[in-house]
C-alpha cells in the first residue's frame, strides 16, 4: 500500500539509502585485514593509480583537473605494480608511494567507498543508481506532488524523482492548462528527447492519424516506442482537457507483472525473455520516418532482473523473425502475460484532470486509456514529451548533492 | 582493400542485396509443401490474421488506416484458431477464409516475404537492418563523397549512408569551411541528438575544459559518450581548420579488434564481454550534469555478435564494481585488446584537412588524436554533432525506398 505524498514515498527511502551506504562501506572497510581500504590487496593497485583523487601528487599527465579525467594510457600501465609503501597521513589522507618513487595521495573516505567487498559495492551502486523499486498493484495511491513546487524548489523535485525511480510513476498537480509545460518540466532535468513525433505531441482524435493514440479509439496497455532501439525512458503527459465520457487512463506495473508471470508461467517468461519481436513504425510528422527494431519483450539483464519491457501490438512487426515452430508459443506467452497484467487486481485505474501532469517510467509501466467520446463541445487534449533516464538520474544526483549539503 | 569512392563500395552491395531477397523469398516459397508461403502451416495462421495487410476485408476493429497499425487485441486473440479455406484469387491475391467467416485478403508478395523458413527470414532481416559488415584495417581507402551532392541528390545519399553502415565511416568533402555544416547534414537524416555538451560541439583548446578533447592533448583510442547508457550511434566531425603540427586523426576498426581478441585471448575476450564497467561523466556544458552507466567494454548479442564497443579511459569511473580477484584479470584483458588495436597494421591515419566531414560509427570505430600545437596564428578547430542510428536507417530505408522507385 503505498502513500500518497511525494515526501512520505520518497525522503525515508533516500536517507535508509544514504545512511546504510556510509555505514556498510565503513564496516566492510574496519574488517580484519581490510585494516586501510583496498589498498594491502595487490591487484587493487592497477586500479587506484592514475585515478582522479581528491588529493593527489599525481605527475600532471595522469589526471586532467578541470575536466577531472584519467589521462594515463592504458598501454602504459604496469599491471602488475605492486607498492613501495602505504602511510596514513594528516587530514584522513592515504599516501601510497609506487616502485618508480612516484606518489598518490588519496583521501580515506574515497577509498573507503571504493572497497571492493560485495557489501560496500552493493551500497555504492544502489547508491549511484537507485536501482531498488517498490513494485505495486491495483491498490496503489499514486503518488502526488505540486508542479510548481518542483519547479521551484529542491528538494520537492528531489523527492519527485525519487518517487519517480522507486515507483515508476508521480502526478505532479496544479499545472497551468495550457501547451508548453511539458517542456517546463523537461527543463527542470535538462533537455527533453525529440523523436519522430517532435519535441512534445499533442494526444487528440486528429483527422488522418499517424498513431492510433492520435484517434478516440481504446489504447491497449502498451509501452511507447519500442520501434526505437532505445524506448524513451521517461514520459510525461499532461491533461490540458479532459473528454466529458471515457478517456480514463489505465495503468499497470510491469516490472511487477513480469515477476508475477515468471512465477506462474515460468515458459511464457522464458519465451518472452528469449525471442527478439520486430516492431516498425511508418509515417510523417517531425518529418518522415520508417523505423525497425529488435527486441524482446520481457528484457533482462544477465543475472535475469528485468530491465525494460517493450508491448506495443500497434507497432509490432507483421514481420515475425521465427521458425515456425516457434510462432504459437510465442502468441501462447503473449497472451498469457497480457492476461495477467488484465487482472482487476492489477490494473491501476485514473482519471486524469485538467492540470494534472503524469510523469512515469516508460520502461517499466503499461499505460493504456478508454475510448471516449468527442463532440462539438468536448475535447479531450493531452500533451506529451519524452526523456531518458540518464538525464533523469544526472538531475537526481546534482539534487541529492545539493540538498544534502544544505541539511 | 577497400575503394575509395562511394558508388564502388555502396551500390553494388544493396543490389545484391535486393535481389537476393526476392530470389530467396521465392525459392523458399516454392519448395514442396510450402506452395502458398506460410499459410497452411498451422500456427502461422495465429501470426497473419488482423496484421496490416495491402488489401484486406478486414473489419474496421482489425486495423487502423492511416497509422497503419495493428487494432485486433491481443486479449481477444485465439490462439488455437485454424483456417476455414485459402485460395489464390486474381492480382496475385492470396485470400483466407477464418472458421467465423471473417475474410482476409492478402497480396500474395507481401506473404512470401514473410515465409517462415530460416532463408527468408535471414535475407529479410539483412534488407532492414543492414547488418553484415566489412571489416578493415589500416590498408582502407576510407569511401569518400561530396558534401554537397549528398545535401542535393538522393542516389549520393543512399549510396554514403550504406557506406556508413557498411564500413562504418565514410568522409565527405568539400563541406564550408564555417560553423553549422554538420547540423545541416543531420536536417539530411532528419535530426541530431542533443546532449549535455550541447546539440553540436566545438572541438578546441579551450581554457577550464570540461572535457579532455577540449585540450590540446593526445586523446588515446575511444568510443564517445559511453557515460551514457545508449552512446551515440553515430558521430559527424567537420574540420574548419587544423592545426598547423599534430592533430592527426587515429582510427581502427572495433568489431573486427573484436573478432581478433576473441581469436587471439579468448581469455580476455571472454572477461571484456562479460564484465560491466562503470563510466562516469561530471561537469557544465549545455546544462550541468553527473552521468553514471555500465557497460560491457564489447557488446555482444546473445549469439556472440558484437553490437557495440565502449572504450573511454578519461570517462571510465574510478568506482570499480568487481570482486577483487577479478581486478587484475579485467586490466589484463584491457591491455591485451588495446595492445591489439595499436598495432600499426590496424590502426588507420588520417590527417583531416579543411572542408573534410568524416562521418563514422561511434559504435564500432574507436577514434583517438594525435596532441597538437597552438600558437598565436594557429588554432585548430572541428564541430561535432551526435545522431543515432535508428534515425540513419530511417533515412537509408527511405531513401532506398525512392530511389528504387525511380530506378
Amino acid at each position: 500500500m503505498w502513500m500518497s505524498t511525494l515526501a512520505r514515498v520518497a525522503r525515508p527511502a533516500l536517507q535508509r539509502s544514504t545512511s546504510a551506504v556510509a555505514c556498510q562501506a565503513g564496516r566492510a572497510c574496519r574488517r580484519p585485514g581490510h585494516a586501510a581500504g583496498p589498498l594491502p590487496s595487490r591487484p587493487t593497485l592497477t586500479h587506484v593509480r592514475g585515478q582522479q583523487t581528491l588529493v593527489s601528487a599525481s605527475p600532471p599527465e595522469a589526471r586532467q583537473t578541470s575536466a577531472q579525467a584519467r589521462q594515463l594510457l592504458i598501454t602504459d600501465l604496469d599491471i602488475h605494480s605492486g607498492i613501495h609503501s602505504v602511510e596514513v597521513i594528516n587530514d584522513n589522507k592515504v599516501s601510497v608511494v609506487w616502485p618508480d618513487q612516484h606518489t598518490s595521495v588519496f583521501d580515506a573516505e574515497w577509498l573507503k567507498k571504493r572497497c571492493f567487498s560485495s557489501a560496500a559495492r552493493q551500497s555504492l551502486q544502489e547508491e549511484l543508481f537507485l536501482n531498488e523499486r517498490h513494485h505495486w498493484d491495483s491498490e496503489l495511491r499514486i503518488p502526488t506532488g505540486d508542479f510548481q513546487e518542483v519547479l521551484r524548489d529542491d528538494e520537492a523535485a528531489l523527492a519527485w524523482l525519487s518517487a519517480l525511480r522507486r515507483v515508476g510513476i508521480v502526478c505532479l498537480k496544479g499545472a497551468p492548462t495550457e501547451r508548453g509545460q511539458v517542456a517546463r518540466l523537461a527543463e527542470r532535468i535538462g533537455y527533453l528527447r525529440l523523436t519522430f513525433y517532435g519535441h512534445t505531441w499533442q494526444v487528440q482524435d486528429k483527422h488522418m492519424a499517424n498513431n492510433l493514440a492520435y484517434t478516440s479509439k481504446k489504447l491497449s496497455l502498451h509501452t511507447d516506442y519500442p520501434a526505437l532501439h532505445f524506448s524513451p525512458g521517461v514520459q510525461f503527459v499532461h491533461c490540458i482537457s479532459q473528454a466529458v465520457e471515457g478517456g480514463e487512463s489505465e495503468m499497470v506495473d510491469g516490472f511487477h507483472m513480469a515477476e508475477l508471470l515468471q512465477r506462474e508461467d515460468p515458459e511464457a517468461h522464458r519465451t518472452l525473455t528469449s525471442t527478439l519481436v520486430d516492431f516498425t513504425d511508418t509515417g510523417r510528422d517531425y518529418c518522415d520516418f520508417l523505423l525497425q527494431s529488435k527486441k524482446y519483450i520481457i528484457e533482462v539483464d544477465r543475472e535475469g532482473r528485468v530491465q525494460r519491457i517493450n508491448i506495443n501490438h500497434a507497432t509490432r512487426d507483421s514481420v515475425l523473425d521465427l521458425p515456425v515452430r516457434q510462432v504459437q508459443p510465442f502468441y501462447r506467452a503473449m497472451r498469457a502475460f497480457a492476461d495477467i497484467m488484465n487482472r482487476p487486481e492489477n490494473l491501476l485505474d485514473y482519471r486524469m484532470e485538467p492540470g494534472d501532469m503524469l510523469t512515469f517510467d516508460n520502461w517499466r509501466l503499461l499505460h493504456g486509456r478508454k475510448s471516449y467520446v468527442t463532440g462539438p463541445d468536448s475535447s479531450r487534449h493531452l500533451e506529451g514529451a519524452y526523456l531518458d533516464w540518464d538525464e533523469v538520474m544526472s538531475r537526481l544526483r546534482i539534487l541529492r548533492k545539493s540538498v544534502n549539503k544544505r541539511a
